[in-house]
């Protein structure tokens, strides 16, 4: 609620093009132990630079491996994220006073970005990468569509071909997200497709129908495997993509600090991890140092929670596996999620970084049913006047519980959350939600045990 | 393009949310002649007042009819532009590389508002205002669902309801921007609906079925008279919609002085002209006191071409006849345009004062046919990254006609457009585009001279 009194607040914490941060920051320098390798999926030994070569260009296999804290970001890429960055740290005066909390609440909004997202922030280096190396052609999977935007628009910048495989259940649900990558010059396919051998083999039992990120996956890697002048881009879970979102926290840290408050819990949704890792990891890293100390907390999604249900184990990317094995939360790589209006969060893994600082007790996890989340939505979208993205309600939907709690208990709390995109190709999930016929997910402990069984063995 | 050149480029001429300008414009004071006044339908003399009370509430009357060069913005209006605004001005750097033009294109964008155009500018001080006169709800009409997306969102935070008559054919195109006046708690009818004697009447002719703008004024009208709680609120045309949108060119003239440089072009879209006056009259002050003098040009549908084709007369604002007479540019009251692409600029009159500013020879005006539009739209996506509206393609198409005409010439060219919103709800006509299935509209002489006959003879 606005209202009739004349005050003026400050809603936004800019930084000027010129604030902008210019390197990337790496966890890994500062954790106390390094997370396990990826290991070969035919000799489980630990992958080097030349098993990944035939899928990604070296100056990212690079960033895949470095232990140097600072990774500078080239002036290529610096030159287009100049274009929406830095992104805009927003005080939430109005969701606040609606929900009559004395918490401070903040959001960190990545949606004012080319896709809506806060995708590009990685799909810009990678197609910049690849294109000095002289790649014609990126493949790539997406889930609800933010990530294949972003990668068609990056492809766009610099002149390359970009092929996009589109989980079934989102192809369907939000067509203007295909035409979205096209208007951009992207090619889309709905996955499973007939165009692969992985999307023929697992697109013939139905129970695939409807796709997930993990076939989806298999069938980008096995396009660009079979192609010397293609690549492959992936939109979140690996250590580069994670590296190239800390651009997020970098600027939040700033501008928290031009609004003068600490964050005491910093809440993010997580599917592979990338945006709730780039919001947090530069956090994190002031809270190892002991500057701050806030609760890092992941919001993850009732039907697919990797972190509060899975294993920490070796397992394969994708459901076809053939993706190097990861040792990281997962619900096992051929566990196909209920088709959720979330589709970004229907990821059966978790990043192995941020799967390693779970397991290390540097942050905590909690699972939200979807209801709850798009409830959480539709008080923010009144408010604030943002459509949020169905993957970002679920970190809502923790930080007005939290809100709600300091309500009761009049603890000094101060909530920062990341809004990773809007909703504005989403909205037949809030119509859903709107006129009644959302459910919450079907969760089971047996369907999860189960599921978990396809976990290799290592 | 962007390019392998690790060249650091300023893209956006920003202003804290301090530099915002506290005022808005009124060209009336700074114009030689005044413009004609509204006339009464059934007397034919000069409204006053106590006529426009039934449908507005009196701040936005007195504002109406105001010659005051300056407005205050009141606090609370200024604490909610304060979320999103001041907009950003952008350089196009990369659309002017891939048209190899020596030409600077800057674009002042409005697509990051709550609505994603310019049109919360003027909802937000309607809805202020309303409320502060006691008023529950609030009726209009959209054409494209920009505005009243704008309302929906503008009352839900000043506690009023809102009700909306989209025209028929964008209802229909675009069920995405119904969903998001529903998000943020409008309630949305098709026009031409059963709900009105004038949907009622209208609707019964099948030419009128894909509706016009001119027949949901007459719907939203209609119910706003009928009910003492009930006020309407006009998205364009009026002088104190125009009067709200020149914070986008108060704000471009100090980007402008940041970025060091003059416009010799500024080119806006017209529908009902919010948008280009709100850019555009800033401007005219200056050149009207000989300080800067660059050409102003509307940009109109060639469906639709108010300017360029009506004639300058009384006649109503609305299909029905219900609205006070004003003069205008106008394609005859019950013209109903082709069901193009750009539904915001299908309105068959032009706002008063840029009709008498167009005949007092201050401006100039083009007409557009859309595949051209299209055509400019997608190599902006893919340079720029952003998706345009449909309308603002046809300001978009005229930048580009004079950047590649200062390519020929080697003219020193500078151009100033307004991109007031993005396109996320409107890439079904991208999808027509892009397909081969777009045609241009088919624009015939005698057309235009049959709808003129419903002009008034007064």
């Amino acid at each position: 609620m606005a209202d009739m009194d004349d005050t003026v607040r400050r809603h936004k914490y800019e930084l000027s093009e010129d604030e902008m941060p210019t390197r990337w920051y790496n966890i890994v320098a500062d954790l106390p132990t390094p997370p396990p390798p990826p290991l070969h999926p035919g000799t489980h030994e630990p992958v080097g630079p030349a098993d990944l070569a035939p899928l990604f260009p070296m100056a990212l296999i690079e960033q895949e491996v470095t232990t140097e804290r600072y990774v500078d970001i080239p002036g290529g890429v610096l030159d287009v994220y100049r274009q929406w960055r830095p992104s805009p740290l927003f005080r939430a005066h109005r969701l606040e006073q609606a929900l009559g909390t004395p918490a401070r609440i903040y959001y960190k909004y990545e949606g004012l970005s080319p896709a809506g997202s806060h995708k590009p922030n990685t799909a810009v280096p990678q197609a910049y990468y690849n294109a000095a190396e002289g790649v014609k052609k990126l493949t790539t999977e997406t889930g609800a569509g933010q990530w294949g935007t972003a990668l068609a628009f990056a492809a766009a910048l610099f002149g390359l071909e970009c092929e996009v495989w589109q989980v079934g259940a989102s192809y369907d649900a939000k067509p203007y997200r295909k035409l979205m990558m096209e208007a951009f010059g992207g090619v889309v396919h709905r996955s499973p497709s007939e165009l692969t051998e992985a999307g023929r083999l697992l697109g013939a039992d139905p129970a695939n129908w409807s796709g997930s990120l993990g076939i989806a996956i298999s069938e980008a890697v096995e396009v660009a495997a079979g192609d010397p002048e293609t690549r492959y881009a992936l939109g979140s879970v690996l250590n580069h993509v994670l590296l190239h979102q800390t651009i997020i926290g970098e600027e939040a840290l700033l501008q928290m600090a031009k609004a003068e408050d600490t964050p005491t819990l910093i809440v993010g949704c997580t599917g592979g991890g990338s945006n709730f890792a780039g919001l947090s990891f530069p956090f994190l890293r002031e809270k190892l140092a002991g500057k701050i100390s806030p609760r890092i907390l992941a919001a993850e999604p009732a039907s697919c929670p990797s972190l509060t249900q899975g294993v920490y184990a070796y397992d394969f990317g994708d459901t076809a596996g053939m993706t190097p094995l990861m040792k990281m939360h997962t619900l096992g790589h051929d566990f196909v999620p209920d088709p959720i209006h979330a589709g970004g969060l229907r990821y059966h893994g978790m990043a192995p970084l941020i799967s390693h600082v779970y397991e290390e007790g540097y942050m905590e996890a909690e699972a939200v049913p979807q209801t709850e989340c798009f409830a959480a939505a539709i008080k923010f979208a009144r408010t604030e006047g943002i459509v949020p993205a169905p993957e970002p309600t679920h970190a809502l939907a923790l930080a007005i519980r939290e809100a709600e709690r300091a309500k009761e208990t009049g603890e000094e709390t101060v909530i920062l959350t990341a809004l990773c995109g809007h909703g504005h190709f989403d909205l037949a999930a809030y119509d859903a939600y709107l006129t009644g016929q959302m459910t919450d997910e079907a969760v089971s402990a047996e369907r999860f045990a189960a599921a978990l069984e396809t976990v290799p063995q290592i």
